[in-house]
């Protein structure tokens, strides 16, 4: 374990980013804590973390086979893994295979509509300003990302959103939609940042059509312990 | 003259459009309402019509010398025009050379920031909704327009454009960003359509800086008449 001491540089609405005696490294811990709506609804929920931590694991490993480079090091806890340390880029990306959620509120639209090619979407990661949607233009004209940091990060999306379908669909779950963060090393490389779980991914179960996500906590469908618990073990 | 009768088809927030003898002609006549804010603020501009109608019969008629067809078919008085009935697509689509007003508002960015090359947004046409940003995959998913209709629809913008950088220069103008609206007609053929006037173009004059548009209205400026005035002389 390459950990000297480490200090909370960061508590977010989910997880508690800690700083590790190596400057390049930090260690996420996720937390029980869920929230929705911005912030509005908050709520702790048991064994959440644990959850996500491994769901986390599982995808990032899978996407460096496939050459998509994450900040994943290695599992620290039940709860936490090791990450490199980046530059966050301020945007959050989202990858749709259908018609779900914000989007239907956004254009009022059917629910479930196949997207093929998936629909990829960046927005500004920006609370106060509602997290607007953001074309490619904008981001290089603001400066957020370089024109072939935001052709990587699709590319990157897409390689993900393949391995994800396959992961998850063993697993008896589609993947209706996720979203993605980056960052940048010091060298430039771009990789996949924060968490990839149920609180990141929508998932439908393929036998019962119910949501095994973080939508049980959003539209209050109950079951949400149930529902992280329930992924984890399909994972075992 | 074609006409015969003409009554009201639609009464827009600016604009009445009447039927004619021809099933597929329509009047549009300009008037002289002015409202900003999807109709939170109203006003009526002595003259803005025929200002607006000017401008429109001068840009439609250059668009098609380059080629960009539209619904123009001739003047009918000095604040209406004959014009081609088209089925309306559902988009505003947005062109920026600068960042400014809505645009610095989303992402709270600074105003007067160079978007080269200029950047095209396309918008769900809708007040109810907030006309949200619709990433082209959203426009042909939901149906409202083809990949074909999408990418000629962007190159007719890009071409307008140029001719009205030029146009508006020569005019001691700046051209900020303008929005355009699209039909199609009968053989699926796609044309501009509504207007490109002081209502739709965000245009700065060379010498003093000042908006000669209806940002004078939207942002109380002051001097609203007199900007659609002097952008109607500088046309003659």
């Amino acid at each position: 374990m390459i950990l000297v001491q480490g200090t909370l540089l960061h508590r977010g609405k989910a997880n508690d980013v800690y700083t590790t005696g190596n400057e390049n490294l930090l260690i996420i811990d996720h937390s029980d804590r869920i929230s929705a709506g911005n912030g509005a609804k908050t709520d702790v929920i048991f064994g959440k973390g644990k959850s996500n931590n491994a769901v986390s694991e599982l995808v990032f490993n899978l996407l460096e086979k496939v050459g998509v480079k994450t900040h994943f090091v290695e599992r620290y806890s039940d709860t936490a893994m090791v990450v490199k340390r980046a530059e966050m880029i301020l945007l959050e990306v989202i990858c749709r295979n259908k018609t779900w959620g914000s989007f239907c509120k956004r254009y009022e639209c059917d629910k479930g509509i196949t997207v093929f090619p998936a629909g990829v979407e960046f927005c500004l990661k920006d609370d106060a300003l509602g997290d607007p949607f953001m074309p490619e233009w904008a981001i290089t004209t603001l400066g957020y990302a370089t024109a072939e940091e935001v052709k990587l990060i699709e590319q990157f999306v897409r390689k993900a959103n393949y391995v994800m379908l396959e992961l998850f669909d063993k697993l008896g779950l589609e993947l209706i939609d996720f979203k993605l963060e980056f960052g940048r090393l010091k060298d430039r490389s771009i990789i996949v940042c924060d968490e990839i779980s149920l609180d990141t991914c929508r998932l439908i179960d393929n036998k019962t059509g119910q949501n095994l996500d973080k939508d049980r906590f959003r539209n209050n469908l109950g079951g949400v312990k149930e529902a992280y618990e329930e992924v984890l073990n399909r994972l075992k």
